[in-house]
């Protein structure tokens, strides 16, 4: 540390504070000390760091797949997060194969790891039970709220999110608001059941017709909104289970010939980076994705450092994000 | 290999050919095997690995940002085929600047790597320079054209890719054909040549009104598109530089009261995945941005293996994607 403050012609507090990212130093010093310490091959010894000295220095993430927004944004929250702690991200796709998972779990076998985030694949418990088995600390990003008892995990606040997009739908003059599901996640059933609980608080009776069941990709969006569009007694509102649902339904609603918001509202849910560059701009109830990505790492980082975590599982607040595509309805 | 061929009651060659990932093997008895490897703790030896070996086992990709569908095309052409060469990915995002790009080398020279994958960032010969100087093999995804000599890299053919769309839009009988430059690389100025040089063609003369500097980003489509269509003589068709400017065109049109295509033709540029779920559905030039990645890290694992390349440049080809967004002008 002394010799780096010498190079870089700073006081040794400095230099600490820099590789502890902390604040106090100015810009123009703290790039003048990285510069240092990067050329010299020294490196950054953030709190991390420091907990898993000897380790692989890096952490790995699996997700189903890269090619979908909802991952892309766990990726980026867990990335920026093992990135200010000096670790690097290692990075898997594993498509919910079981061949690519086997072949993945060998890899973390022979090269190490510090730790790993799971992204709540398919036979999740099998998954943490094998790594627990490696001695490789875990985190869970449960979107589902399925997590096996005692593993960290961040989750969402799902019911709240139905119950807003429903209650939203409500306050503009809906009564006729469908509603879209998702897989058989418990994550589903409390969407749908904010959507249920926040009709029959209104008063207006929940109608089975107006529930279709529905993977979470476009395809089944667009199948529900054309079979509810073309029933004898059509929704006037649509509550998509997530957002390529509701782009699913925009599809519908263009081939009908039908335009949003003004013969039918659609709300979506996810607040994916492209809800608001649709046209019309989707209206969705956000999911802190990233957020939940970033506090999964935190919580591994704490295990690693073998530190008490006050919870092992936390739910991040949901909110609704009114854009362009909810209105009152035309009647 | 012969305890693992008696564990899993199959030949030695058996064992051979699903490690080298070699075909004739029936697909029941290949998992079999890799049971065997994946429980006894054993690792896959495919051509790579071998190579590799004693090596870090794993390769680094850096992008500037994961929120963006062109990066996660990228991403995702490299992992699958680092995982079936059987090698981790690391991924960093590096947002430009150059504080993470420091700590990023710092994490390579201190952790090892078999090699880089750079898509191509700002200040790349420097970048490259610094990554030879440690001994690293390097590829690039070099989408600009603008790779130092020698240095591997892969793009597309965008001069095709501009004459194209253009000649696709004259085909169709529009006369007015507006463009939307992108950042000024070598790579928008071969989009603007094939742009121009299928106008000349066709006996159109181009007309400098009609092209709009714009940044790879939807904000500048839509301001572009704003500007276009509120002058005097407006295009009939819109040749964006890039999908998220054809998104930006979709807004402005929306915001205007105009309906695509009817009103207005829009053509885009890349194919991402989000262009088909688009209403209407973008019709688009497709650059092949998964095989972009797919056959850099081909490129780097020849490196590795200290084979030699036929070629250090490769451009694949663009291809033209007609969906809903383009149709005969109106008048």
């Amino acid at each position: 540390m002394a010799e780096i403050a010498a190079l870089a012609g700073v006081s040794k507090p400095t230099v600490s504070k820099v590789m502890n990212g902390q604040p106090g130093v100015a810009a123009g010093t703290r790039e003048r000390v990285e510069r240092v310490i990067a050329e010299r091959g020294y490196v950054r010894h953030g709190a991390a760091r420091a907990l898993s000295a000897g380790r692989a220095g890096s952490v790995n993430l699996v997700v189903k797949e890269v090619d979908n927004a909802y991952f892309t944004e766990v990726i980026r929250g867990v990335e920026e997060t093992l990135e200010r702690a000096g670790l690097s991200m290692v990075l898997t796709a594993t498509h919910d194969e079981a061949r690519r998972h086997r072949r993945w779990m060998a890899r973390v076998v022979e090269h190490g790891t510090d730790g790993a985030i799971l992204v709540l694949p398919d036979e999740h418990f099998a998954h943490v039970e094998e790594l627990r088995r490696h001695g490789i600390p875990v985190a869970l990003v449960d979107d589902r709220g399925e997590s096996p008892p005692g593993v960290p995990s961040v989750g969402a606040t799902n019911f709240a999110g139905g119950f807003a997009a429903t209650e939203h739908l409500l306050s503009l003059g809906h009564q006729r608001i469908a509603m879209v599901g998702g897989p058989p996640f418990k994550s589903t059933r409390e969407r749908i059941a904010g959507y249920r609980t926040a009709l029959q608080e209104a008063g207006v009776p929940p109608d089975p017709l107006l529930e279709k069941p529905g993977g979470f990709v476009a395809e089944t969006g667009y199948e529900a909104a054309r079979a509810l569009l073309r029933a004898p007694d059509p929704p006037t509102a649509i509550f998509a289970g997530n957002d390529l649902q509701a782009i699913g339904v925009y599809r519908a609603l263009y081939e009908l010939g039908l335009h949003t918001p003004d013969d039918v509202s659609v709300v979506g849910f996810d607040d994916l980076p492209l809800a608001r560059l649709l046209t019309p701009a989707l209206s969705t109830v956000r999911q802190p994705v990233r957020e939940m990505g970033a506090l999964a790492t935190k919580m591994l980082l704490g295990i690693i450092a073998e530190e008490t975590l006050e919870s092992t599982r936390v739910e991040l607040a949901t909110s609704l994000i009114v854009r362009e595509s909810s209105a009152p309805p035309r009647y």
